[in-house]
């Protein structure tokens, strides 16, 4: 099909299209004259996931490059691809650079400055995988990810909420049990990495928004005026 | 204090901290010379919230900016600032303008360009809702933020992970509820709100890293070898 074609089909504007090309997230179509290139389905569905970690997920295009990138890398094997894809949307204790208007030397710094809630945020991660049986090393990316935030917490003030940590892993269980399950049915490879990418960046947002709509529904239990608390909530 | 102490007990770099007060998300010290500013603890505890919002939660200075307003404002009842703050957290299906290099023109259509999906999405949601016994509104902020992540979902062609649909909400109940109990403990305006801010953020946070240690160990119990599956599932 034309890019017009492809356009009407997604959803996603002419220029738009033009861009994710020149960005290196969407494989240009083949020429089919100097001026004239042709696309297919394969387009058309690369360009909905595009839109979809772009808009739900909230990934910025060059994460969205770097785990296509990965996807893409036939020679790349499946654990790879999810660390990219995790580490995408998992930040790490030193931050995202250039957001907070830092040089990389000051940024350094400031992640080096960690103190001794570190220490404490490692010890509390170690002693929950061994409470819970996890088999997984204490040095996993998603483990120094928890160790960041409760580090964070503590650093805020707000330690007491790390008491919490056994509420949300009892939570965690059941959903990874069944993100994997699902990601288990799939075989071909191309489907397998594509439905871990989007189980990890869609599941993420499924839940936040499901955790919201619990707060609303809790606070209304607590607060007796089912409307009076679903407007202390938020709603 | 001076703005180096500040900076020594934060952490955070002294040109970090002038860029904040600029950018107005952290309040100007008291000036006690034409070129010297006086801080306090306050200060200090704003630091580190904002910090932890940056690096952990993975907000934008912006979104921070726009929350902190609220927190600040003592007018402002405590569902507002709520409201503002998962609204910064989470993205409604229209998507973050900016990122994907549209124009607002383009922006508007592509998100007019929603189709069957959202019709359906929303259905789901309400379906949900009603299935749960859920004391929310169909039109709630997170209700619309579901309906989006669902529609995503149908749209990359994994409609069938919307089945996970309950197990995630099973999840979130508990979660939800033990997030309230934490945020009820509080009694003064500040703290509550904080509390709120930093429970929602972190709290996100933290169940996105337990999800991602829970797919390890699932993945270790799944494929025997914990080494090897370790290794699939991105460790």
């Amino acid at each position: 099909m034309r890019i017009g074609e492809l356009s009407r089909r997604s959803g996603v504007p002419v220029p738009t299209i033009k861009y994710y090309v020149r960005e290196g997230v969407l494989p240009a179509g083949t020429l089919t004259s100097p001026n004239q290139a042709r696309y297919d389905d394969g387009h058309e569905r690369r360009l909905r996931l595009i839109r979809a970690l772009l808009d739900v997920g909230g990934l910025s295009l060059s994460a969205i490059a770097e785990v296509l990138e990965a996807v893409d890398d036939p020679g790349q094997p499946v654990h790879k691809v999810l660390g990219v894809a995790a580490g995408r949307i998992i930040p790490e204790e030193s931050g995202k650079p250039g957001e907070s208007g830092e040089t990389d030397e000051e940024e350094v710094e400031a992640a080096e400055g960690a103190g001794p809630e570190s220490a404490e945020a490692r010890e509390e991660v170690a002693a929950l995988l061994a409470r819970r049986g996890w088999y997984v090393d204490a040095d996993n990316a998603a483990a120094r990810s928890l160790a960041g935030v409760l580090a964070a917490l503590h650093r805020v003030g707000h330690g007491a909420f790390v008491e919490l940590l056994d509420v949300y892993a009892d939570a965690a269980e059941p959903v990874a049990r069944a993100d994997l399950d699902y990601v288990r049915r799939r075989v071909a490879r191309e489907d397998l990495v594509e439905s871990v990418v989007v189980g990890t960046v869609l599941g993420e947002a499924m839940f936040g928004a499901l955790r919201r709509l619990a707060h609303v529904d809790a606070s209304a239990r607590a607060y007796g005026d089912p409307e009076e608390a679903g407007r202390w909530a938020g709603a």
